[in-house]
């Protein structure tokens, strides 16, 4: 299989990082997202919504969205509970992610780290700092009280938040005042097969 | 079980219709967002993300998030398909739907319909077309080629988009361009079972 992805972005670590921990084969495909490697005929051809991360299968299906790509890459392993309401808590984490945390943690990372801050979106930038800030709260609150966010056990769910969150810094974010994220970043970093962002 | 939710939203309306086409027994909570109901002290200890719909078992557990609440519903039905890599394209579309769809069409519908079109809000309203408009052509271009979503049959994948898609007018969309959405639209109405949003 192939995945076609950008090193720079956290939704595209979440495909590596799966592969790494599950010792999966997979090809990269380098698409440069900022200079519009994403928008080309050729990958709207393979992904319409002309976003990365996008899996190839060897069959010639596609399969797009990072977080519906490592359920799938993880299904039969002991990164996807079984158990109907884990399984069901998981997903709440993964769209969690996607609407309350993903739109200001990497957004202000990327206008901050890979567009320089231009004046033009510093007001954007700055207004990305409550709801990040509001979404971290949720996860410290969270693993407060479990060593992960759906329970004692790592799943793809901590796949999902780690990828933006152990990169808030780049988006102006502290993680000081978070004891618990800091922590779980740890653990993750220290699970057998860890590979980091941008490898 | 009980789902705390607002009948204004499309977010909240995906878990009744999911409810009604499968025929679940369930309570409706009413929330009412614009004055804050999902802000107070109570509401947050169920869910700290402080958003509805959130499903409450009977046995004291929470389930947030839209999506989520809808695959845990439907496990073993005819919505929700076995097969990995179908199941695996559902969750594609529900997560292009939180981040590609809702985000525009829900937001400019909220602006326009439940705000009153303030004016410090005018330039965001109209920046949310252009992304609406593309989330709609990559449902039009799908829809050419298949009845439903992810294929033939109907899933929880068309819950998740019907929801604010056929509701897209009251964000100043115009469904004109898009005959197979129009279709669409149809298809799922005459399902047996179906009930309107603000019922």
């Amino acid at each position: 299989m192939k995945i076609y992805g950008d090193k720079i972005s956290g939704n595209c670590y979440k495909i590596q990082l799966v592969c790494h921990l599950l010792k999966l084969d997979y090809e990269w495909v380098d698409v440069d997202v900022v200079s519009g490697g994403a928008r080309t005929p050729d990958f709207v051809a393979k992904n319409p919504n002309a976003k990365v991360p996008l899996l190839a299968l060897d069959d010639g299906r596609f399969l797009s969205e990072s977080n519906a790509i490592i359920n799938f890459l993880a299904v039969d392993s002991a990164l996807l509970p079984k158990d109907v309401f884990t399984l069901a808590k998981v997903q709440q984490w993964q769209f969690f992610e996607q609407y309350s945390h993903e739109p200001f943690i990497a957004v202000a990372r990327f206008i901050n780290k890979f567009q320089g801050m231009p004046e033009s979106r510093r007001d954007e930038y700055l207004s990305k700092h409550e709801g990040g800030y509001k979404a971290l709260q949720v996860m410290e609150d969270q693993l407060q009280q479990t060593r992960y966010l759906v329970g004692e056990a790592f799943t793809v769910a901590d796949v999902a938040l780690y990828a933006y969150t152990h990169v808030a810094h780049e988006g102006g974010f502290s993680l000081a005042n978070y004891p618990q994220i800091q922590r779980w970043i740890k653990d993750i970093e220290s699970l057998d097969n860890f590979v980091a962002m941008g490898r």
